[in-house]
């Protein structure tokens, strides 16, 4: 127990800069996480929903899921199913795992296997699918199952493969720490940190037994997909904010996650709690045929980026990424990112931003700070259609609302003592 | 024959603005450079200069290559010859080719084939060695001489296999865009491009019928060496200010080479003519052990990237290599930028840089605008140990000497009738 709120975050804060998750395998996630073992479950993103209550796009995937898994042939007989609560829904944040916008995540599917290598930690999250029309977006139809079934047969075991080649796996740390002087955020924009991974992965790649084909179709599938280390980010922040979390105390936030409907918050001081309110709806720019109109609220547990304090609190590393949320140019960008870091205790000494003067990047989401200053956190978003089946239509911003950081800092103060200023 | 310097200008700018070198293949020199069929002949950096007159890099590099080519067994043997006058000395620019530091550039070393497909015309470059002791700094030992011969038997030959898969080559225009929003200003600091090279080779080398271990060797050799694309960026630079060269009139500089002695510029009004003027040495960090006593005067035709607007003229695009050449922080590098734009009469609409409010890379450089403002062009580059046999001792910046601007702007006042204030 420490004596003040301030010293339980320092404690915390110096796990986030102690921790060094490496990327050791790829694994079927139902080898790493046993609640997939039991009966028909998916994970999804944020705290927990029922089918009911999901919108489109993640409803589009559980459909997806559903069929890629065997439960169901038809959409309708998916859809049946899950109506029926035949599947049982479990946040991915409650097994030590994450996923981008509907965040559902099935047994076998394969997951990226993040080891901390100082605090021994594990996280996961699934692989990520490309462009165009797929399952995090809502999209369920062959192709989008196609690729899936490629990803079980090839992607997850020629990088398995790869990685095991590489002694204690890859540094995630040191490829960040490069890739944020080269202009990712690592939420919207990830073409740095895409290509360092490719780089360091295609010796390994070759060096592996899996037949020619299969190791060309990988370096082309990692090639031509500027988002690939978005899952491998969002599994290391994970595993860092995890490990920050172990500590129990404080006010800084482990996880921030979005279902579409609820906005959820956990702290470090309240534990598995979730305080929650209603999500807001990005705003940003469309694909051609595509308008405000079609974007879905926001979702995904990808925010565990900007818990982490990269994303839209490191907006000035990225000033390439503001035009395609829409969020203007380069003083827009450093504006944004001053903003931010009036909410986040401390900065990261890894990961130094040159173009903000070589200031780290944001480190450690103080609840007090947001409600005492009335900022909101502002995440750098996909923007997936409302409907089930569509798709991604466009990119944006979107600020946490402030109520579930109150509803925290309330349970916070009662539990820990802290008066109306923030102080024990 | 244009009415003023001003169209001249603009119609050379058109063609730096419309050419699209293409890296189509790697070949032998001696295939592609005719001259160096004959005799006993080696390419050097910068303007003409013999044997007695070279700095210690530049010998260094050539009693490697005499070795290399099997011109003489022992480095005594090789010093004989090139003191005895049996070596044959041309400047790269005069062959279409362009080499970093000394330049020596043998006929059996691997080069880099660009294609402009919009002009037609080629260029080359050497390969980069990586780093360590190298040849290019003045390195001349057995174990530089192996990676020669591996990049002979090897590099080489992987290179142009996979190269050869892939129609038409690389489009290289495209990669710089993508590159110089990722921090990279494409002299001291390619470590994005490199990365994107990387990506864009990976499959097309295991496409080829290259043994694995070889492909292993390559794509380890790419992954590993930061600076692997400067000589990429350089065979582009060269083919770009070649193409605009062929207008044969107006005051920009399309070349700019040193040797160590001399600082050389040819403009697109006098042709081949060079004006020169002795070389300034460069300022900047020492690796541990070395001092800027031990810096060589300027050297190197990788300035090349500078007449065409990248490098130090786009140092606010890179600053994470404002630290490494001593060159400051952010503001810094915004401060160098905005300078040298002043000499320079158009900004290139491909390179738009993030961090400059998505202003393109200075482009064209006038020597109207450098006699009149007095400001120098800025060069970000390697710093060699001025011994031969040592190589890189650091990374700086160094001016061009102004006295080769007045020169060339005498000669084109002559030649064109412009008057006093650069006025025709």
């Amino acid at each position: 127990m420490f004596k003040t709120v301030n010293e339980a975050n320092a404690a915390v804060i110096e796990r986030l800069k102690a921790a060094r998750p490496h990327w050791v395998d790829v694994k079927t996630a139902r080898d790493v996480i046993p609640e997939l073992r039991e009966g028909r479950t998916l994970l999804h993103a944020g705290p927990p929903i029922t089918w009911e209550r999901m919108t489109g796009p993640m409803q589009g995937a559980v459909l997806g899921a559903a069929k890629l898994e065997g439960w169901a042939a038809t959409d309708e007989e998916a859809e049946k199913l899950a109506a029926a609560g035949e599947i049982r829904f479990i946040p991915c944040h409650d097994v030590n795992a994450v996923g981008p916008m509907g965040g559902i995540t099935s047994a076998s599917m394969p997951v990226i296997v993040m080891e901390n290598k100082v605090h021994g930690n594990f996280s996961y999250c699934n692989l990520n699918e490309g462009i165009g029309k797929v399952m995090r977006f809502g999209a369920y139809d062959e192709e989008v199952l196609a690729r899936h079934r490629w990803m079980i047969s090839t992607l997850g075991p020629v990088l398995s493969a790869a990685l095991r080649t590489m002694e204690g796996g890859i540094d995630v740390t040191t490829l960040v720490a490069q890739a944020i002087t080269m202009g990712d955020e690592f939420h919207q924009r990830n073409i740095a940190a895409s290509a360092l991974l490719l780089r360091t992965l295609a010796t390994a790649i070759i060096k592996t037994d899996c037949p020619k084909g299969a190791c060309e179709e990988v370096t082309d599938f990692l090639a031509r997909t500027d988002q690939f280390f978005l899952n491998v980010m969002m599994a290391y922040c994970k595993n860092v904010m995890d490990a920050g979390a172990a500590v129990g105390e404080g006010t800084i936030v482990t996880a921030r996650p979005r279902t579409g409907r609820d906005f959820g918050i956990r702290v470090a001081g309240t534990g598995k709690q979730w305080f929650t309110a209603p999500v807001n709806t990005p705003v940003g720019l469309f694909f051609t045929g595509y308008t405000q109109d079609d974007a879905n609220p926001d979702i995904g547990d990808s925010a565990i980026t900007e818990t982490y304090g990269v994303g839209g609190a490191s907006m000035v590393a990225a000033p390439g990424v503001t035009r395609f949320v829409g969020a203007g140019g380069f003083q827009d960008a450093l504006r944004i990112s001053d903003e931010m870091q009036e909410i986040y205790a401390d900065s990261n000494p890894m990961l130094l931003i040159p173009g903000w003067d070589f200031q780290g990047s944001p480190m450690g989401l103080d609840i007090r700070r947001v409600v005492e200053t009335g900022i909101t956190p502002l995440i750098n978003t996909g923007i997936a259609h409302k409907k089930a089946g569509i798709g991604q239509v466009g990119a944006g911003t979107v600020r946490a609302p402030l109520d579930c950081f109150v509803k925290a800092f309330e349970a916070a103060a009662e539990k820990l003592g802290i008066d109306a200023w923030g102080n024990q």
